[in-house]
């Protein structure tokens, strides 16, 4: 089975040219000028740019959460990733209480192994940590997963304390594994919402007023200062404001083995969102909160100088019909968390690329290259390279597009960037050298994404 | 009852100038040229200066600590300061796990009452920290007592977690009462001595690598954040490090109400001497532990710039021979401290003043004028002013003494500072206007120290 | 020639207390109370407040600057000055090009002489730096001047390059000369500048806009640099603005021998008030310029941890009508300079110690006690000490004014302040133990104020 | 002319994956798997890797300078690096005072046309900045030039004041040039360094001692803070110690166009070199100097963390035996500059990777990818990519090398790296598909390397 894509410009992390992508069997076999011989499907990329497929690595789907469940399935949360251009993801598999890691890891692999449209991989979140868990971190890259990850927040659900992030990133690092870390200040913050319930104030705006910024920057710099003294690769998620930058600069600068990501959301809006008439600020309530402008311009910043690699969705979609209106009258029922799986390419590639802020190379490393070299991926997915996935995404720089929940794929009733309108996005999307989106049009089957085996060492 | 100290120079925390001294009922009354009016006593000062006596803000006597208690007690302990130009300290009183605060104040008020030659606070260190406890801070300035300590260290122990340190420090706020903090996460620090102990690093010098600066810097910051959004006063005890003093000193260039100290011992040693020969460097366990000399350096120019204001002791005596050595195999059961009551004020004003590195003026506030204004004493204890107790010290700027362990005065059997020779000495101790220390004769009577009852709001 | 002052309260930098202060021959000779015995007067400051008079270290009296001179000579200046509180200030005397050192002294003594009603002392601004000139720097503590002025900006008129820079801090370092800088980047200044007026960008606003808070930022680090490289001590002028803060704390942090001021008008005034309606703006235009709110923020904030250890005034006035209109069509040609001396101690008093921002003892140190250390004065001024001048101020913490030019005492025609309410002031100004000013009439001769003979080592 | 490298290793800053790579006229026309088709030349890679040939963008080839002339011209030079891996590099044209620039490139244009075994463009340094030079700059794209260099030290010679810096950094921004700078404060150290040889402190260790580290940092921070208020990029120079990379990330962090670069010889020696026996620290003088071990810690996070994205050489060959002994009993007098080109890659690889400091994609990226895309060499040199010049160097990872001046290529007399161990070295260097080293012999004709005109934008 072979596929030659002619005529498109190529993008990658380190430049752009004009190249033909053969792919055989699946795999990138050659990028060249005039790529000859036979080919099973020509594809015409003419006026197309080629990146490499997006991968995604902090999404939700199917999580049990605030009493109900992220309203995308491993099958919608795919369609609408695929829409956007993106290939793959890393999920995460959250730790029940009382189970085994291995056990957890089932649980999620039966919501995605029938439903799956593109490839999909697991960190697996350690709530539970009793010392054989502790241990059985020893045992995952064996089941393909070379990342897990530890939420500093959530006192009583999810969070576990220093002791137990500590051990968790003394043991990932004996087996090549990245830790992720939820950096913000539970107990801090139970006790500010408490205060704000109490008080009376209950509007969503009180979600980002009871986790101010510092209580996410000091367990950012906690989190930094525990993998620089156990020399433990961390990898701190959703960072949102300049105070938590600083933290992670000051690791970096120090030759700590810290990365961070940050989240399309906190690029785009403000706490100002929370307090959006009626109760429509609940749309914006996720976690860490939105912050201030200022904080966006640090991000941005931080994009550009490298202390920021990736960024992500944190994919975590709650319907506003049904389940953000949980939280009417308490913010604190609220459930935390925003969709963007269908929108990060295209806002990211509007705003960064075409105002200015990034690099076309930028874009593609913080969609694709670095999350991939950054867990276990590097020479699978990623990039346009000979050897790699044919994970790709024709893009049309010119092609305008409005945002709006109406058109989106996913099983969300919402779209945070309503309205918005964007110049540039994917009109084919290929996973494995398979067409999987032409032209907006699904043209794959459920059950044909694949559970991607992650190496150790990212 | 009066007396007037003439011919000698005041030492304030504003200036030097030549100016007699005359106190009423142990009350400075006037500071003037030529005092003129009858007196009970006059003391010939001619050739010393006239000090504001040493307020030591960190000492912990006769306190129950690792199966041991300290060696000093509130007699040998006060004399040891009294020899050394101390007139008052503030001692730490720790609640027992299950008793009330108050409770816990009248066991020390018991150690005290019969004992005491100076004057005496307490901080109450929170350990239990149950509801009704939390409640009971309210209560504290009632009984005079206007700081208390959390422990973010001793796991196990005294160690409390983030949820009780953000709510002492809410209550302490509302209540006026300023929250001492101990900032070294305990958590990482038991982890990484139980896998010392483990491979079988079991001597003195594996107490400062089992307690990086990291852990430190993290927990300053960690405490610093919380102060900063409550807006709750807090006060950083023991400095030790670079790390950690760019944390109190990033909270106060926001504004955050975040004050500190360091103690004597970390201006003179390092994590070397804890690697002395045999079990010597038994004798330089404390927590957190010496560091390098870069910090030195650090906290030297924080004492200058006003990052530190408090230069106290941590004054926490256990017998070399009896004592620290019940931790002779194993690092972990050294109790944890050392002593420095009697030698502070000549160590600080030799190496500091002599040495260039402060000024007298720095000198006096460090040791006396800060303390008192930070600890609700302002007023009322460390100054050289109308209406403060006449707490004072005929220093002599000239006399050099050779610190020795035979000839101090405390408990203990052992000094830091074993052997070093010093310039610039006290040569009489006044408390309330009464002398207790008369050229190295104590000329006061056990009981006769009281105790302050501080206000709050410092 | 006696004086006693009963029944007030003391305030110095450490603490305030009931004292009677008694004065002989204009020097504090006693601080006591029910200070007994005669005296040729007895003022009665029952329910005042007994502060140091205010010291102001920056001001530019009868200055020729922009082809015009200030407006404030040292008769109408010094009125203002008393009216306000303020006993004393240090004047910047200008060295003509060509001239020496000891020249221009003389020329500014001669302004001096027969107006003076409060006492001045003279830094020499050294804008000429020839070699004799570097040479002559030597001499100056023999001429009662212990400070140099060195401006990094005002290319043409005043400023000298780093080889000057670097010259006149050696030599000033040893001979126990204070260097001080006005800390902008001229160079890139003037280009801005220019630049700004070929687009036709000639309204006040533009001041600020050409002269960026990054190019005082770097100026400050650049000079700090170089103080740290030789050891020699170094006093950044009218900081205004975050980055510059930040640049003086790091120095500060390794110990190098920086300290800084602020101004009153940074702490009140921002940009905008650049661009009041028609040419209002004027009257704000200074250098460095005002900035924003939030370096109003770092300001005060730098003014509690220490990092700024006085606010001085900048005393530059240029009447509107007559002078600021120079720059009507040009805003470099507008005369650089605001006014400030007689509302200094009573906005920074209101908005600092009534506004919860700064405690009083604070305001003292600020304003007197601080700038006499730093300034050669300590021990003769500053203080309400024993062997002090009794240069004091009776001050009523209840009593309201409203600040405007109408009633103000110097020769200007507007005020920055008009309009502003304030609580706190002084009722009684006292100069070397001389009423000069009594519930706001003058009751002190032109010239009875005194050239003051500065220490080295400030 | 066609040319196919078949069994090699491809490694590209993203990653390393097994590939065949076809070359036509010199550009890469395809990189895969078993690339078919004829081709006049087969090149066997098995067991090698095919990384992108170097690109230094810091030379200095027959320069003058100090009286004297570098040692290595078009050719010598340019025979070092191709045996060390370089393929190309920008080599730094110096403006004649009196001169236009055009002049100056015509004069480097000779130098380099007949000898050039390699690839070369030029940065023109701007040294008599007069207002016609700097309209020059608006010229220099046309001339394939599109960097600039200024010069902030070597007063008298060099360099030149703020304002000039300044313009030019406008200036070049307005026509797409990028600036670069040399940050040390030339003003100072003129000054140090007389002082020294006053004092009679000649030996090279005064090099280092007379360019302190604060110099270059302040440096630095001001050039930066030019470019953040222009918005002008820059390119900050053979940064050698942490507080200059302090000034560095925290211009990036605020978004300014600001990067950088270290060389080879900061990562390896200290300013302790320059006090090898007899003269032979001579050989060690460069400027900025040669700093501490805690720099070379600093630089090499800065390198993993992006703060730095190039390592250059600042190739700057003064022979020891004719040429540093210039100076001897005269430090000031030793020409500064020490070799590099042909060590660069093995000891960079080598410490570096081996060392497990950066990996083999950061390795690529810092000595050939980032350079490439700085200097408007995107997309034509610098990457393994179709499209690119087929710049390549087979590099055999486990061939071992002892480094000597003995077996070294160029002009010079010494080696910095004298006798040091390497792994992994290049065993045949292409320059546009054509072979110019194989296996240590030369196969290139003198005059075959080509002026590089680069893009701007870079």
């Amino acid at each position: 089975m072979s596929t030659v894509i002619v005529g498109g410009t190529v993008v990658t992390a380190e430049g752009t040219y004009r190249a033909d992508v053969r792919v055989d069997s699946g795999v990138i076999s050659a990028v060249g000028l005039d790529l000859a011989g036979p080919a099973d499907t020509v594809i015409d990329a003419a006026g197309r740019h080629v990146l490499p497929g997006g991968i995604d690595v902090h999404t939700h789907l199917s999580m049990p959460s605030f009493g109900t469940e992220t309203c995308d399935d491993f099958y919608t949360g795919h369609l609408a990733a695929a829409m956007g251009g993106t290939t793959s993801h890393v999920d995460f598999c959250i730790q029940p209480h009382g189970a085994s890691l291995a056990a957890a890891l089932d649980l999620w692999h039966a919501k995605a192994a029938e439903r799956a449209l593109i490839d999909y991989g697991f960190h697996v979140a350690v709530t539970d940590p009793r010392p054989e868990v502790i241990d059985e971190i020893a045992t995952l890259p064996d089941l393909g997963v070379t990342s897990i990850k530890v939420f500093m927040a959530y006192r009583g659900t999810l969070q576990v304390d220093d002791a137990a992030l500590f051990s968790c990133l003394e043991r990932a690092r004996d087996a090549g594994v990245l830790t992720l870390v939820h950096a913000e200040n539970g107990d801090a913050i139970e006790h500010l919402m408490a205060g704000a319930i109490r008080r009376g104030e209950t509007a969503p705006k009180y979600h980002a007023l009871t986790r101010p910024p510092q209580l996410e920057s000091e367990a950012t710099g906690r989190a930094a200062a525990m993998a620089e003294v156990l020399g433990a690769p961390l990898y701190v998620v959703h960072v949102s404001c300049r105070g938590a930058l600083d933290r992670v600069r000051d690791a970096q600068s120090r030759g700590a083995p810290v990365t961070a990501e940050t989240c399309t959301h906190y690029l785009f809006f403000t706490a100002d969102d929370l307090d959006r008439s009626g109760f429509e600020g609940a749309k914006f309530v996720c976690s860490p909160p939105l912050r201030e402008v200022a904080d966006q311009d640090a991000l941005w910043a931080a994009l550009r100088d490298g202390t920021l690699s990736v960024v992500s969705t944190d994919h975590c979609p709650f319907r506003y019909d049904t389940q953000k209106v949980l939280g009417e009258g308490n913010f604190t029922k609220i459930p935390n968390g925003v969709p963007g799986i269908e929108e990060r390419m295209m806002v990211l590639h509007h705003a960064g690329v075409n105002g200015g802020r990034i690099t076309l190379q930028q874009f593609v490393s913080l969609t694709a290259t670095a999350p991939a070299r950054r867990f276990g991926l590097g020479g699978v997915k990623g990039s346009v390279a000979v050897g790699s996935d044919a994970d790709l995404v024709l893009w049309d720089l010119a092609r305008e597009h409005t945002i709006t929940a109406a058109t989106n794929h996913g099983a969300m009733d919402y779209s945070l960037y309503e309205g918005m309108r964007v110049r540039g996005m994917p009109v084919m999307t290929l996973r494995r050298g398979e067409v999987i989106v032409d032209n907006g049009r699904l043209v794959a089957a459920p059950g044909s994404g694949q559970f991607m085996r992650r190496r150790t060492g990212g």
